[in-house]
């Protein structure tokens, strides 16, 4: 399989992209997803100047055999949010993301929700509102390259 | 004042550092303060292989006068930890997370809570249990640098 080194000074670039596209939607609050999501969350948090940047967790647990659960927690109090983007790395399968959507919109049916990543497969069952481009394989996001 | 900019080369270097000061503790829950310690808890949880990567807000408002009042909220779910690292990038004044460790103690009393940060100042009113050097001044960490 096809496999992409993502660096820190592409990332600094991709940030200036991605923040220009949510820009319009004006975000009242910045959602970041569990790992994955963290430092792309905290960079965009900053360079919106949004301090209302939360997290949610979501853990795979791979189970004996085929099937696959995930499990999504941490939820955060968005009683005073409007317009909110959840943020992640990576639109993959979507399974995750389209979890979380479906919880979130369930807990805030009156909260406008948007999706935020660096990448995409076209395949992914959430395709992402703003994102910056197609993943044609696997990505080594410099954040999970192991520095020791 | 002293200005110092903290570097994403010299913030890899601390990591492994900073993991191998945390790792006799083994911690099953790492615990970010957002903003500033969501990087850092990243790539902690990365380098140290653990999943249970939660964050807890805090926020400083600037009251009118002198008075300053710190909110901290989204307390995650910390029922099945046990050892909890708390993570954030400084202890400057050390009332944010006084006031953080104050508040997880008196939830999950039973927990045994550990600090670490990057930089500490020997004037906090909390000394991080790890931690890799003294501010001498203000840092400009390489997150809060406006990529744009």
């Amino acid at each position: 399989m096809q496999k992409e080194y993502y660096s820190y000074e592409i990332f600094l670039k991709d940030i200036k992209a991605l923040k220009e596209q949510i820009e319009p939607f004006n975000p009242d609050t910045l959602l970041a997803v569990a790992r994955g999501g963290l430092t792309l969350g905290h960079f965009l948090a900053i360079a919106m100047e949004n301090r209302q940047l939360f997290t949610i967790n979501s853990i795979h647990y791979d189970k004996e055999c085929k099937l696959e659960t995930v499990n999504i927690f941490n939820i955060p109090n968005l009683c005073k949010s409007k317009r909110v983007v959840v943020i992640d790395d990576i639109a993959d399968s979507g399974e995750t993301l389209k979890l979380i959507l479906t919880q979130l919109k369930e807990k805030y049916p009156d909260i406008d929700f948007k999706v935020a990543t660096l990448f995409f497969k076209p395949s992914s069952l959430i395709q992402p509102d703003f994102t910056i481009k197609e993943a044609k394989g696997w990505i080594d996001f410099f954040w999970e390259i192991d520095p020791l």
